[in-house]
């Protein structure tokens, strides 16, 4: 990376600012219809050199489906590998996020992987805990950990509108309880998995997080492994094959770098053994990615050749 | 009709009950698993010549997807075809009756007749009431009044039984409220359905049900049109394109009257102008159908040339 | 019926004519988009009291889909229930006619009915003989007999041209070939098709041909069992479950009577005891049916009260 | 790489080789199924230090499903990116690589990407040239090339058996044919296409086509750029995201590199920058890929940290 200073970050946005308006801000829930569609902001952590930041990288948004890795990460630490797997599987799906027919159709019925919505709400039932407090503070601090800092938190006006009204959520769930996939009660878990949806950071928290898996799940600062390297390595997989919806095959081909998106307009991208990045642009394209944010991603991998291919 | 004893009727239930061997009770939930496998009995009310019964006839079962029908004629009666028809489909599918994915690949998402779950869901969804107990009490009253016995009841352990499991039934229900299929609350719905799956009758009950059918909805006793001659027909032509499940094709072409089945093994069934049947044989095929029950309904229809068609 | 002239029926259509502006010519062929959108005409065959004929009930269009029924009925007699049930199912599906996903979704993999597209290729290609045109020839000699009219034939430009295109024709014939249900040659049994779709006749023809059916299969004159009363019965059964495409559940609801359409916009009606009816209205409705045609029966059903339920 | 000697492959080898008990050699056509289960066999190019060797690496094997990622190279470079992406997606799927279904529920009815056997024969459909020998010319050169290796052909008897019974390559392909997706004659393009999948190398061969691609579409030998760079880069994406049939999440989980298997019990491997590796083991697992190859494959890339995430 010798995208050395700010300003050339800057001009990068700049450059890339007006693909906002082909795009739309996610209105599902009004408390996310609140934010400006032309926003843009970007942090790069990179690990060897410190940080570049670009647009208003302080200003918080929710992690919506980019939070489907971290709690990821967190149920392989405490389940295992082989716990969790035979819950939820490790392929790439031709389906949407939200699709339920491949639960009808497959036998035995488990998600297909865990960046689905059903294959999400599967791992976060797994998330360990005696009660749905202990269970969301588990997550909230491996979180506040990854990120380094104390101050993430959940948008509970968001978590609340989202458990409100996430019944197709509510499908899946008891779908997968049907077939013995999801275990626990399934209000507690809506909560904690819109809770989960809920939290909120900034950019630049997002890029730090990004550089623990740039790291193989080493903290960038103190060293210390936050994540096993195996567990790292799974979730960058999952990020390059099915991390950015149902335009992933298209963006490991144009960008080539593990990532994931959410309907927030935030991106997680990791570049292996150098960077991490955070990026909020919450007009969406039609499939729910960050317009401006992909196009920000593939001119900085093109310019900097970051693809892993 | 010329079976003009009860002996005949029995002898034709003894010529039949050994396929009650090829079948399994449904055991999904305990309380449905109780019976005895061997039971087969029928009760045939001739609107012009009386009733004739076979086998231990007054011996209670609960109606299970045979009350899909009698929701159905009350929602119609009540809302009207145009507002039930918006919500539930008239065609038949090849997609077994808990099936979810036509659900997702249909547009609008509605289901596609009310002899399959969802559509069943959806239609009790829609009967009237301030109060789960007020509609339920509108259900039941309408179901004592076609079956002429006021101790018609809810059997409260397959109730609460089914309430208790019916994962797969709330996903449907939750999916359909993410479509706007279903707008009531659904765990009051869920309550009302299985206590509507479980109202307990005999099959002289049935038949008499039946025989209101063939009299295209009039009282078979006071003459009084309980159901629009209309809306008669519309149950009666449910019942012949989708009443017997996956094998409904199959039973037209074998015996050909419109007839209801559910996992409890009653089979409803109605010789337009001429009977109501009442059949109780809790040995299920693999569909789902009375294995002896469906054999003493083909004899019946063969000896009397039944069929409509 | 008392449907006693000719000026009645001339009457009946004009008060319908109009629904054909509702509807479109197929033209997915260019030799069936040259027929007049405004056509509309009726045959009935009363097998008591004579015919009663409105419209250019001379004019020939040619059978399309309302083949299937008559192949099925050939098949049946040649090859008998076991050895064609065992290649095609009975029952109805919520898939269009066309449709290729439940094929291989279905275990065994074999078409659902003979009405849709893979059902009826899978009929055609059990056509005895020794070539292609000595099984035309049966077909083409059992069809003049049920019409009673050595003039039937083929029209061989709609045949030639559905033959140059029907690749989505040719995909369920290989796919079905993978899975042992198709035998032979898939270009011969293509070019057979295709000529049996393409049969030409009139108004007329086909209301005789359906009174044939309305009286179990006997010839109207001459008392002959042309058709087995238990396949004529089979035939009026899948046309009651699945015979108007899409809308079979609907029709069976609002007219209630045995029919077979064509995208032709021919379409092949039974009153079981009474009428044959042949109507022909090429502008059709979405789910390919003719747009008045079905008015017209709509009518004709509820003044003579038609409805077999 | 410090895997310096073939005597260490050679170990390797002997480790995993018992686990061609555990699958099965293909058997769908009997030329596939004349091999010995028990092979197992690697090359690997290294493009620093020269080449290694274990197993009969000579023995000759057809490319079957591994000549989907030559096409597409050779497709991509004739046509561009724009015109071969119109026809066939770039995203991964989780459907089993001959299913039809999503053909038909997506919409534009493309097949999801060029790895499956719905997009690779839209992929050859494209090989540019006025007739089959031609094109077939076009490919093999462009084939042998890759592998410098004048002495690869197709092996006719494998390319003719699969000919004559491939139907549902043909189903797939009047279906896109329906739909526009395929131009030309469908089976001019079954001839091309079974060749294509027949061609015959050995794992060195392979090892030499994988360095090429390691080497972003430089000749190993000349540094000739056989590929376009972004047509290598977006070749060895498409094998992260799908080249495993369905386990190729699993696979880049495991072992992390870009690979494409096929029914015979070949696997193309490439270590970006590093290695091209070949391996021939016909015993296959349950999803196709080379049972023992996998297992080999694992070892490797952990010993010698091969993974690109």
């Amino acid at each position: 990376m010798t995208c050395k200073t700010n300003e050339h970050l800057e001009e990068l946005i700049a450059s890339v600012r007006h693909y906002t308006q082909f795009g739309k801000v996610a209105d599902y829930i009004p408390a996310l219809g609140k934010v400006n569609g032309q926003d843009l902001s970007i942090a790069i952590y990179d690990v060897n050199s410190g940080c570049l930041y670009a647009g208003d990288y302080r200003k918080k948004f929710t992690l919506q489906s980019v939070s489907k890795v971290l709690s990821l990460a967190l149920v392989l630490m405490d389940r295992g590998k082989d716990y969790v797997f035979e819950r939820v599987g490790m392929e790439p799906t031709g389906d949407p996020f939200n699709s339920i027919s491949k639960l009808e159709s497959s036998i035995p019925s488990k998600p297909l992987n865990p960046m689905i919505n059903a294959g999400a709400l599967a791992v976060t039932d797994m998330i360990i805990g005696g009660s749905l407090e202990e269970r969301w503070k588990r997550l909230l601090t491996f979180i506040k950990e990854l990120g380094n800092d104390i101050e993430i938190e959940c948008n509970m006006e968001v978590a609340q509108s989202e458990f409100e009204t996430a019944y197709l959520n509510r499908a899946l769930c008891f779908f997968m309880k049907q077939h013995g996939i999801i275990q626990g009660d399934i209000e507690e878990l809506m909560d904690l998995y819109t809770r989960q949806c809920a939290i909120e950071m900034d950019c630049f928290d997002l890029a730090r997080i990004g550089a623990v898996f740039a790291l193989n799940g080493n903290d960038p600062e103190s060293g210390k492994q936050l994540i096993p390297k195996e567990i790292a390595r799974i979730c960058k997989t999952f990020m390059v094959t099915c991390g950015m919806y149902d335009a992933s095959g298209e963006f490991a081909m144009k960008v080539g770098i593990p990532a994931k998106s959410g309907v927030s307009g935030g991106i997680l991208g990791v570049v292996p053994g150098k960077l991490g990045i955070g990026i909020f642009g919450p007009s969406l394209d039609e499939r729910g990615n960050s317009v401006a944010g992909l196009k920000l991603l593939e001119k900085l991998a093109n310019e900097y050749d970051f693809s892993i291919f």
